[in-house]
């Protein structure tokens, strides 16, 4: 939950009056993300989110992230659409952040997806991946398979205060990533974050995709396997086979996968486990005690990693021959 | 900022079943009130507001607070009106926790009220003390003069802590309150926590109350009191003396004052005063670092009380002789 900066009514009224959305109604500090600050702002003209971007997000990223969601929801996707201010810019300045204003989503996140679900996220994917091939704008991943040792490194002298026996583990298991991690798969941008919090149901209706603050240029099929890992694990730990295979066959039906992105499947969601373990990791070892963020347990990612390490095929996920292009 | 209890979407759709307000949109967790875990809803039924009540609120006070709502509300009074079950209750039940939805209030409460909003949030006061006169359900005040030593035996032994000297002066104020209270002013039902952020704004306009989970029976001009001490100070801690006028016209011009009330009010306001004081204190010297709760400064409160120390008459806070009854 997160309200960093808070934004007093003058402030607030020269923003909007840079903006053709009438007057103010009310705004609220919402309890949600991480990363940011975020309102929700009602006026004659509609409803929106603000977001105050703080310190972890970079700067020189926005135009990529704000030029992102407009591509994709002028394509059609459902995602927020950035507002326009007057002069015909996206970007402003709001209590000494950036900010910018984006169209509200109706829908709500689901805290227990079902497999119908899982296969509506899995089309959205897909439809994403096309819908961005086209984007002008690239955005190198910051959290990819060369960045996890070095975040490793941070962390490394600790892990075993986590779980005993973690530091030795690790140490092979990135190893063995970096020797074997893919190349040559179809690319394209990426959501890179899309857990279950990032995606707007109504009733059972896939209704947005929202906080594209994680999207990024990389392999398609490492987003599946982000998903894999966000979507399709129970509570204790088990891998829903009927939710991979929803979750496969929502992608497969908009966007076929190669054989070699199939082949590759088992390895990429290990490394999908991994960055979201060393993340998490780093953020256990370094939050401290009590703060406003809820700590997330990184031993939740080292059991699926685990798990994939067992995989000898993507069929063990739910892909099917049928799946793949020919 | 608080969201304590998470709500998850089966619990909220057997909830919503309950009501006639349509579809579930969207629900958030807002970033707003201390005590309770509070979402904004958007249903096809229109925009509500579900309160959680956390266990710093007493149970059997929720008829009193709820019905209160509703009675305003009904007499037209800008605050949230409960909304009613098909079943016509207003209480349930939801992850554990008593809850109760109301409607949403348009506005944004202010960061920097100027004195024609303290003129507003006068009048705003006294309308809902005279809508209150004929509410049924009686609450006594379990913060005022006779919980105060308790609190502060509580906190006592570490308040030099806080500041050097505070336990003697605080002993003596405490005293000299216990043996000064003045008795036998009109009472009635008191808002008692009318802070800035529980009042909405649209552009200048007042357009709504709420948070009424302090309200109880207590003397009216102890409600004036409270609201000299939140809405009147500078930051700088200087008494604005234009926003006492304001607040003081607006609240006679909808109910005079008695005589009696008038020269209880550096007292009154010097207990208010204390009362925040005490409660912050107690925060203060509870809360741990980092907490998901912004700590205030008790500090701010106790230059109230002295600045109250030299008034000699309410006329010091704006009061005319004119806004008396005869």
């Amino acid at each position: 939950m997160a309200v960093y900066t808070d934004v007093n009514e003058e402030q607030l009224r020269a923003f909007l009056a840079e903006y053709d959305v009438g007057t103010l109604l009310s705004y609220k500090g919402i309890a949600e993300g991480v990363e940011n600050s975020n309102f929700l702002l009602r006026t004659t003209g509609g409803t929106f989110i603000l977001t105050l971007y703080e310190k972890r997000v970079n700067r020189d990223d926005l135009p990529f992230f704000i030029g992102l969601m407009d591509h994709l929801a002028l394509k059609g996707l459902s995602c927020p659409l950035p507002i326009v201010r007057r002069d015909g810019g996206h970007l402003s300045e709001l209590a000494g952040r950036p900010a910018a204003m984006v169209s509200f989503l109706d829908g709500a996140w689901l805290r227990k997806p079902q497999p119908q679900h899982c296969r509506e996220v899995g089309q959205a994917l897909a439809a994403m991946h096309v819908a961005g091939s086209d984007f002008a704008i690239r955005r190198a991943n910051g959290l990819t398979v060369a960045d996890w040792r070095p975040l490793w490194e941070g962390a490394r002298a600790r892990a075993d205060e986590v779980q005993p026996g973690l530091k030795d583990e690790i140490d092979q298991e990135l190893a063995s990533l970096e020797s074997d991690w893919p190349s040559g798969l179809p690319e394209g941008v990426i959501h890179a974050d899309l857990f279950p919090d990032n995606v707007f149901f109504i009733e059972d209706r896939l209704s947005g995709l929202i906080d594209f603050y994680f999207a990024c240029n990389d392999f398609l099929a490492y987003d599946i396997a982000i998903c894999l890992n966000a979507w399709c694990f129970e509570p204790d730990g088990a891998f829903n086979l009927t939710k991979g295979m929803a979750l496969i066959d929502g992608y497969v039906c908009v966007r076929p996968l190669e054989p070699g992105e199939a082949e590759a499947l088992p390895l990429l969601a290990r490394g999908a486990a991994l960055r979201f373990f060393l993340t998490r990791l780093h953020d256990w070892l370094t939050t401290p005690e009590g703060a406003l963020v809820v700590k997330k347990d990184p031993l939740e990612y080292m059991r699926k990693l685990r798990f994939h390490r067992q995989i000898d095929s993507a069929s063990e996920y739910g892909l099917r021959i049928k799946d793949l292009t020919q």
